[in-house]
């Protein structure tokens, strides 16, 4: 199935900028927009990048700098059902869970975020549009409702983790071994485990 | 398949003490512990509560006041193999969340909580024991693999969700619909969506 994985070029992961600069920030969304990417096309889909800006590395990629709603609506209409969306900010997400997406036999198959996002989703009736805002997964489920189309549900920790704030790299730490592990490693965070849930530290730079 | 769902009577849910008092907490803390019971009951799961002191509202309750780790390991042994141990502040839990855990063939089944706990698990052999703590997910994988069983887990974004900090109560709002979800709606609590995740507001007091 062709898949559409929006990635934002410009300012990725803006509330993460406590912990991390621009520059690092953009290096941290483009490992993980490459983990995302592996993990889709190991599941089978065929995935193309609908970015904000040019990027030279992904192999499919169609550059679109209107609002990310705007984008995946016109993506829709020129390419028709069936199309998946799946977000470039999930490092936990693997073949296994991805696959998940395809298998229940409804119009509109939606994978909840934290904190009520959309973070991915199949779409199989032209009755459909996407609107991401937040708390978008209960607008999503009552528009295909509305348009008489049939809505289920993929209920995936892994793919409800995206990376937004500070103690969300914690769950990177914990469940993914891929190149945003690698990187936040790399970058010196390790798991800090206190009382409650997991956070991380940063080690202090040197040299 | 047996379950212990282990229940803290004393002081439950500590962390929501910022937006519910000592009264609120128990009273939530139980509505949360029967919807849980529910659901493993509709999955075909035989609970018994393994409280911390007496309750009167389980159908099935064990009580023993040694620390969470201690008194699961103990209930272990005594009952032995198999058994699954099931948190109870899951409100999302669903009984196909819930029946999910068995579905791998697996020496120990575990079901990640976020920010490295861990909400469920299954154990099939004499040869593991629990070790809740923070982050215990990681240690339970480690546990399992060093005692020569094999391991699974299931990825299920109801079953991570536990209900610790007052950014959780959304998840409630936005996913389930139970004695949680109605017991937050009478105290007065809301979605709140603004920038980013989803949070909750509580409407003042009147009267």
């Amino acid at each position: 199935m062709d898949v559409l994985v929006p990635f934002d070029v410009r300012d990725p992961k803006s509330r993460l900028d406590s912990v991390l600069d621009a520059d690092e920030r953009a290096a941290f969304a483009r490992a993980t927009c490459r983990d995302v990417l592996d993990a889709l096309a190991a599941a089978g889909f065929e995935p193309t990048v609908l970015a904000t800006a040019a990027v030279d590395w992904p192999p499919s990629v169609v550059v679109d700098d209107r609002p990310l709603t705007t984008a995946v609506n016109a993506a829709l209409t020129e390419r028709g059902p069936p199309l998946a969306v799946v977000m470039a900010d999930l490092p936990l997400a693997t073949p296994a869970a991805l696959s998940r997406l395809t298998k229940p036999d409804a119009d509109v198959v939606l994978a909840p975020g934290l904190g009520g996002g959309t973070n991915a989703l199949v779409v199989r009736t032209a009755d459909f549009a996407v609107d991401f805002h937040d708390a978008s997964i209960r607008d999503h489920r009552a528009a295909a409702r509305s348009a008489g189309a049939s809505v289920a549900s993929v209920d995936s920790f892994r793919l409800a983790c995206d990376v937004d704030e500070p103690a969300d790299l914690a769950e990177v730490l914990l469940h993914a071994d891929g190149r945003a592990a690698d990187w936040l490693a790399d970058a010196g965070f390790e798991l800090s485990v206190t009382a409650g849930r997991a956070t991380v530290t940063r080690a202090p730079e040197t040299g």
